[in-house]
């Protein structure tokens, strides 16, 4: 069976860890073995040190990073909450869309696609709504590769409204301080700056989150993303059986955690900075046209716009099917005209960004 | 680092096939790829071949068995609808709870653990409750070792109630007939019988489900789950985005189903149906006994109590930790009393019953 190798340059999955890969081929465990639930707790121990928390309840959820979102909304939220949501770009629209069908109230705070959110207005929106249940927002949109200011919304520490971080594509690319930014509930996902298959979905609950969780008038809509439920197993003193876990893939995040781990949170964060700097550099040197505005871009995830000409799909097929390369298309208003790159996890590496500069550099220069 | 390697004769997870383990390995594919969309086309196709059906819509959720169930319940019901649903084992009370989470009105149709529900008392049911939205029954309740007969069931094809059947014991283990049932929606979970790690959920809906789908007045609750969205990728031309699909477990699954129709279906079932067989004619000369009523018997799922005097946690711990088995403890009244035995798939073998039935010889003979 023929095997087809690519460098994986779009917004994910990313090249995992050899780390990771490798420890799927660790013989299968029950879900009840006491070797599997040391395991389980070192990779949630592993997982805490990675999203700079404390809390208690830090496990990866049983499904990719989307999961995640749906895992906080459908646990914190209540029919007739309110919830404001910070949106610029596809992930703050989905929030929109989970937020609602979780029969909430949606309070959107906007700006455009390419541009960061305003902290200073969403804390005033919180202030004429003070009694939102919780607010959100995108920490790096992988729409648009605009980073949103995170710290200054951990002032709603101080009010009744929780604030909930997607942290999909910012963790271990670029630093995410859940304790420091005093974050309620922040997901991720595997497949980004995590370096492992996409699959697992990374959740953190402050103990406010979680007593709000217990103290809900009416039970969770979804059954399996119960945190309630899913706390007594991967918490709880009697690991009480909930689903089972997938075990493989929690063999491969716990590998690909130590691998980052092994390097250094600083030392990755500084590796995603110098990779992604240097491509924004060379990019519009090649007729690119960077979108994410200036002070807000992402290292690990680049979002540009195709030089005058060009056709995208021609060009990411080629890229594709010549170099064994992948970058990704645009979304919404930017699709046909702009292309995202990652550089995330594993993938952000000199080497690679040399490789596809140089065919570029055939290509455009 | 030390790796533990376990004989896992459980519920689940079993020991994977060689083959859906080394495809873990397989390099990295973006989800939208046309080399990963082959691999799942190919997948999704093999599915159906396993779920012996032409079902359009056949393909793995992104999470575990119940998740499966989670995808079929939100979808097909909306808040008022009624639903009847067989409880004779844990699982049918796990739907009971995901279908009062979805606003569904419950009719419970019960039968004791460890005896087989009356197909002819569920469609009478039925017929007092002519618009019943759904009537669902676990084929393999995997809590007791019991078979539902499910073939009788597809009477309802001919009225307005939607057929929903759990396969997550018996899909790969025991006959499936999802086209020759007339099953509108039917799950499993990749850790049984179809010998994969767990993580993966594969579902098959009917034409009618779907356009049940279509037709609904609101949103499903769940996003993640939501068929109407997911169906534009796994099946629609353009392929379009919905969440990251966990392209390491699909390819681990797509090598799975391979080694299962090498195999041929037919060959597996006596597989199982073979060394079942002799694993239940063995236990009672050891002073075990059987649970599940004859004829109703799984031969990949065995729960037996215990003789009179074992102390099952001792007995369990002494498995494991000396001969590096696992099995399965009892679950509700037979918490402590019983044990379930697993045969699934790849470890279903004459060998795996000798080398328990060997060390149980030398405790209990």
């Amino acid at each position: 069976m023929a095997m087809t190798d690519r460098l994986l340059l779009g917004p994910g999955p990313s090249n995992p860890y050899p780390e990771a890969t490798s420890a799927f081929t660790r013989p299968m465990l029950g879900h009840l073995d006491p070797e599997f639930l040391s395991l389980l707790d070192e990779t949630m121990a592993r997982l805490r040190q990675v999203f700079r928390t404390d809390h208690a309840l830090t496990f990866p959820v049983s499904g990719t990073g989307s999961a995640g979102m749906e895992a906080c909304f459908v646990n914190l939220l209540e029919p007739g909450d309110l919830a404001i949501v910070g949106v610029n770009g596809l992930f703050g629209e989905r929030m929109c869309d989970v937020a609602s069908r979780c029969g909430a109230e949606v309070v959107r705070v906007e700006a455009p696609w390419g541009r960061a959110l305003d902290p200073e207005q969403l804390l005033a929106v919180q202030r004429a709504h003070p009694h939102a249940r919780l607010l959100a927002v995108v920490h790096a949109e992988t729409s648009t590769g605009v980073e949103n200011d995170v710290a200054p919304l951990g002032a709603l520490h101080d009010t009744d409204t929780l604030l909930v971080v997607d942290a999909v594509t910012s963790l271990g690319g670029i630093p995410v301080e859940v304790d420091g930014w005093r974050i309620d509930a922040c997901y991720s996902a595997t497949q980004k700056c995590l370096g492992v298959a996409p699959g697992l979905a990374p959740v953190t609950l402050s103990e406010r989150a979680r007593e709000r969780v217990r103290s809900r008038g009416t039970p969770p809509q979804s059954w399996y993303l119960d945190l309630g439920l899913l706390e007594r197993y991967v918490a709880g003193a009697q690991r009480a059986y909930h689903h089972t876990a997938p075990v493989a893939m929690i063999m491969s995040l716990h590998a690909g955690l130590g691998a980052i781990l092994d390097e250094g949170l600083d030392a990755g964060w500084a590796r995603h900075r110098r990779v992604g700097a240097r491509l924004q550099h060379e990019l519009p040197r090649l007729g690119f046209r960077l979108i994410a505005e200036e002070r807000h871009r992402l290292p690990q995830l680049t979002s540009a716009r195709l030089p005058d000409g060009a056709d995208d799909a021609t060009l990411r097929k080629e890229l594709l099917e010549t170099s064994g390369i992948e970058v990704g298309g645009g979304l919404g208003e930017f699709a046909g005209r702009a292309w995202r790159i990652g550089l995330l996890g594993h993938s952000a590496r000199d080497r690679n960004v040399t490789a596809l500069l140089g065919v570029l550099r055939d290509q455009f220069g």
